[in-house]
């Protein structure tokens, strides 16, 4: 039998599929499971976009411009003109997902053996693209004392090799919730410049900053331009995760020219996609004000929640929809499987993400999980009763 | 300013985009150009595809399975199985498109360095994903002279070293439009087994075989299970270019184990293009007779023209909707360049692909043209009358 590859073997598994397996097992024993493993938001799309795709009068449906609709990327820059992040259309690359717009960005600037600096925990699948990609991501570990703040720059300084091509940051962060400062922003962009590396932003989260908190682009920053590429998605902005609508950004036309080139081969992003998408920036600012509002609530409800609990720790997120919480046991990756496999309460239970898995250094985060509060308040409420009852009957 | 990486630099450009500039140089002065340079249908898509995305009931747009629909791979299956292609939906990954069937395949069975064998002329993007891959493209020639038929076994022989991971075939072929004969895939298959690597081919142009030749599949060869990667898409079969969706096809349960990591990390194929593909497996057969007997009129035509124009040879195709054909030129670049930049007839001309990009030897082919026979009888009309007059004018 013909050999796998050792790149295809060494792609890791995600760390929340890995529950899957036993989360199946419990339902088929009839149980309910509060899902807050994962980020998928119950959110309703908006009724633009949705409607758009409705009313499309496509008759031949061909390849669009291997960048995406030029009319969807116009209104695209003037969003993020709005947003202090200005560009025009010919630094805008649709892709399909956020995901293939971070595969474009590590091919455009690295190449096998290249590193690339991650602050961890950081979103695990940034492990299978720097696989698919032959990159090593270095980690710097960013610490739930400090609610997961930036390291100190000379943290930083210190992993920086010939090889060190980009620090990637996600902002605000999977899944530490966390949002970068204006000046922290500015740190790692003195950094990226001093050293001649590009400095890569998810901020698929961008919308998501609470308690008036603003979001910082690194796209904002003069004298930035060559170094800074941002990585952007509709799929959390308007709750369209299933619409594989994300973009690359960049001022630097050589990176644009060059990931121009990985796009053209794969011909074009998905086009009714590009019709909602396009569609879902006449989102009303209503509508975001409301989502806002709802997830402002149901972080407060689970933080104050997990926080009375006898034993928990949590960092508080200031943005995105994630949490990462320290539990009294030993390993959450056991616990979390225990909660699916042994636990319930009027047949009910809860499953959470073991954070190791977002963890690149082996041993670290052990007793930490994620929680994505991505249920409706009520839901929240049950599964914050569930989860300390568990843990009573799991210390017990 | 940080560096591109040696990768990004050498990914190749498509050798059809090259022409864009000239072609749109052209159009500024009001000429009329003849698109035979792309394989993008004119042909409607099924209407039954089209109105499951007009009336979607989707309120929240989420992630689907990272394989797939459930529901989708099953009815796929249930096609395959008509086809003599015996799988079950646990064997089928869709992807955002062939392209992403074909870069899992390559990162699940190879490393970079390592090689695979592809007869040649083939399908230029497939450089862009070996490059994107680490891969290494080991041409084998196909000539005009045999309608570019399979070369001899021997010569796939000489090229097999400890890093060939696989032969890659098209088949139909794009750029040839050579259908390959039963015999033909099953002397393909004895190499694989015999030398213990994979055979993967691109079918996506399956259906589009003429003069009653029935197209063979790899997967049909019992014996070859665990050695047979096949990749499909929607794009052709139903003029679907812009959904990007299609699928890697494997009985080997670690190709698709290893193909689903690559999937899971980038979550999920777009969920509008998935409902628009699983309506169209019930187009009826009546559409697709419509369309075979389309396209045999217009190859039928544009092969006769071509052979009455002197000097020119044509590979006569019984596959997909290309054909090559050598013309009365030194070079077909300079020709196709020309053609878009000086020449006009009544304000019009004709847009060919030069066939040296779909070639990995250099210098090769450098005479020939890939013409794409997807427009209206009338226009394929216009554009041979067009063509005879340019090699005139060209010649003198």
């Amino acid at each position: 039998m013909p050999k796998i590859s050792a790149k295809g073997s060494s792609m890791p598994e995600s760390p929340i599929r890995k529950l899957v397996p036993y989360a199946e097992a419990a339902i088929k024993k009839g149980r309910k499971i509060y899902q807050l493993n994962i980020g998928q938001p119950d959110i309703k799309t908006p009724k633009q976009a949705l409607d758009a795709v409705r009313n499309h009068d496509i008759e031949v449906l061909s390849y669009s411009h291997s960048a995406g609709f030029a009319s969807y990327r116009k209104k695209l820059a003037a969003y993020y003109s709005k947003r202090n992040i200005p560009v025009n259309r010919e630094e805008i690359i649709i892709t399909t997902g956020g995901s293939e717009a971070l595969l474009f960005a590590m091919g455009t600037i690295a190449d096998a053996g290249d590193e690339i600096i991650i602050p961890e925990p950081f979103y695990a699948n940034y492990n299978g693209f720097a696989t698919s990609s032959g990159v090593k991501i270095v980690p710097v570990e960013s610490k739930i004392e400090t609610n997961f703040a930036l390291p100190p720059i000379k943290e930083f300084e210190k992993l920086i090799t010939p090889k060190t091509k980009a620090i990637l940051i996600c902002n605000p962060g999977n899944p530490t919730g966390y949002l970068y400062t204006e000046e922290e922003i500015k740190q790692l962009a003195e950094i990226a410049i001093k050293y001649d590396i590009f400095l890569v932003a998810d901020e698929v989260y961008r919308e998501f900053a609470y308690d008036g908190a603003k979001h910082f682009s690194i796209m904002s920053i003069p004298g930035l331009e060559n170094n800074a590429i941002m990585i952007d998605s509709v799929s959390k902005q308007y709750s369209m995760c299933g619409a594989r609508i994300g973009c690359l950004v960049s001022r630097n036309k050589e990176v644009i020219a060059t990931a121009m080139k990985f796009a053209q081969a794969r011909l074009s992003p998905p086009t009714f996609a590009q019709i909602a998408s396009e569609a879902a920036l006449s989102t009303p600012q209503s509508y975001f004000d409301e989502v806002i509002e709802e997830y402002t609530s149901r972080r407060n409800l689970l933080v104050s929640g997990l926080e009375a609990i006898e034993g928990v720790t949590v960092a508080r997120p200031n943005g995105a929809f994630y949490c990462i919480a320290a539990l009294p046991v030993k390993n959450a990756d056991d616990f979390a499987k225990w909660l699916l496999e042994e636990f319930q309460l009027d047949n009910e239970t809860v499953m959470v993400a073991p954070a190791a898995g977002f963890y690149s250094t082996p041993n670290t985060g052990l007793n930490q999980v994620r929680i994505a509060y991505v249920l409706k308040k009520e839901d929240l409420k049950r599964s914050l009763v569930l989860l300390k009852e568990a843990l009573k009957a799991y210390n017990k």
